[in-house]
């Protein structure tokens, strides 16, 4: 028995392991890999697929789901493209690296970009909070959970501007009101199902608007839309992975019930964090992530020694991105209780020998 | 036991779907689903399946191999960009359907396209042969294989400009000597594997010299290429399978050994459509495709009779493309002989009650 705190990819309901197993050997006598996308086995998928992310998130009338490629290195383009409008500006708040890649593809495009709050100042381990939001921008762009760094936006921008969120690494751990957005994006492989789709909610209004001198069909989400993810060959494994992946999540209590869950999951081990000496938080109390929890030892130099212990109890993925270090425990959806409290009893044992 | 002649997504071997469900459950005791595509591992995978491409394809030095998602619709465009020059010209050939959509996603990019030929003039039934290359392009684009209508390229266009070609539908089918392209793009899955994935195949001294205004990271193949197709998660399952795959196939005598049974069961089922009085074949008979055999029936009113045959025999994926009616078997490389042969059974008996 492995315990998976990886950052992503990342553990999927054990349930879904074993339906995708079986659909590869057979999904009405066939494999799930050499069905055609245009069957009506796959489209009612693809359907089912899209509606149940309209069911988890509750999405209001006037707002589309997709499914795309490219993960969220392309949805900054995608956003980027879909959101352009006149003043071909936008305000950003950098609070990591996948905020900066953002900002960065968002400049590819020939937006003007006002980073009007950033946590560069201190190492991203907080969200910035008094800011004033620009004027005359197409719209305000920011990261609602940041993978590296461990902190996560609990309130979100306030603002009268269309609202674009990449929420690759917290979508489906919590409820939100898809209402206060013009556009989501999230890589599915964290709350969704395995790498190679990429989640779109767009509300309907904005397609169809960009004032972009360069618009690629696939980079077109309005095609993508119209075309019911069917604009070309879908991820099929991926989005059938990601369908039974949501029915598994409404068929136990849905995101409200799973909310409670990731709670519980992160004050374990957050408390585990501020109670034992030998370990310490990265970021600010207030912003600390649900889905990864960086930590770091008191004692640098007892690290092979901590590396040996939660090795032995059979935990992988915990250490931190290579462009921080420390340590990473990822507490995605799939990730059980008892995974934590493995990790919390490595931690009091290690505690105690300091 | 179903025979999938589908077009693609498509059959790929028994042996493969095993591998592929057993991985699903125990990659090295995790899923290959929730495996960190840095882990090393996965790394190892991504090595091994860009080194069985080379492999296979006789690859020679100066040349990059990358795995991108996005399918060939993205490819268009990402070949359009990478291989533009000064001139922001470019010959392509139109020969059906994704060729035109080569076409419409190069000047979606500002290139100005000389479709220099066409077989649109007979409802894309044959491949174009006498021609002028223009002169003052940046490269020459064609499609190998046209899957909708049924032709195939058996030589490839004579230029001394850089040639590109969209190869999905027949790379891995039959020998090709890479050193003629400067550029190779392929949607996974017909002979390689699941969708998902997108293979491109480079020449080194192409990369980093285009003259787009526009080139976001995702689109820059040159950045694929340095990252060693990890510029950001890759589609971890896609990539495995593919892997998987093209361990088979170099187990299996490799590409050269493909092409003559691929060419056995192409001769069987055109021989057929050929003798029998019952069916006619759709294209020119010197540009007929291994991969993709279309025909209609001699008598259209008969079709229900044909279709119930078929069917009841374990025929899938058997009717045309929406956009053209009749029929099309597709003999991919994982096609045993065997389907083809009940097929041809199949066409014989109807063949005696007309």
């Amino acid at each position: 028995m492995k315990h998976n705190f990886g950052a992503g990819p990342c553990i999927l309901p054990q349930e879904v392991f074993e339906q995708a197993a079986a659909a590869v050997l057979d999904f009405n006598g066939l494999s799930i890999l050499e069905v055609s996308h245009r069957h009506k086995d796959f489209v009612a998928v693809m359907d089912e697929a899209l509606d149940l992310v309209k069911k988890a998130l509750h999405v209001p009338a006037g707002y589309s789901v997709a499914y795309l490629q490219g993960g969220a290195t392309l949805g900054f383009t995608i956003a980027a493209l879909t959101m352009q409008r006149d003043h071909r500006k936008a305000g950003y708040i950098n609070t990591g690296t996948w905020a900066s890649g953002a900002i960065k593809e968002a400049k590819k495009v020939g937006i003007e970009v006002d980073v009007f709050a950033s946590s560069e100042d201190q190492q991203f381990s907080y969200i910035p909070k008094n800011y004033t939001i620009p004027t005359d921008i197409d719209y305000v762009h920011f990261t609602s959970n940041n993978t590296i760094y461990g902190t996560q936006f609990k309130q979100i921008p306030q603002t009268t501007y269309p609202l674009v969120c990449d929420m690759s690494s917290d979508i489906f751990s919590q409820e939100i009101n898809v209402a206060d957005y013009d556009l989501i994006y999230a890589g599915a492989q964290k709350n969704l199902g395995p790498a190679g789709a990429t989640l779109y909610i767009v509300k309907d209004e904005v397609l169809g608007k960009s004032s972009a001198n360069f618009l690629p069909t696939y980079l077109d989400l309005k095609q993508h839309v119209e075309k019911e993810s069917m604009l070309n060959t879908p991820p099929v494994f991926s989005v059938y992975v990601a369908m039974l992946n949501l029915r598994h999540l409404l068929a136990h209590g849905g995101v409200a019930a799973q909310a409670q869950k990731n709670e519980a999951k992160a004050k374990l081990l957050y408390d585990a964090i501020d109670q034992l000496d030998a370990f310490k938080g990265n970021v600010a109390t207030e912003d600390r992530s649900l889905m990864n929890v960086t930590f770091a030892l008191t004692d640098e130099s007892r690290g092979a020694e901590f590396d040996a212990l939660w090795k032995g109890a059979g935990i992988v993925g915990l250490p931190g991105h290579r462009s921080v270090g420390g340590y990473r425990a990822s507490l995605y959806n799939a990730l059980p209780l008892e995974s934590v409290q493995v990790l919390v009893d490595v931690m009091k044992e290690f505690n105690r020998k300091g």
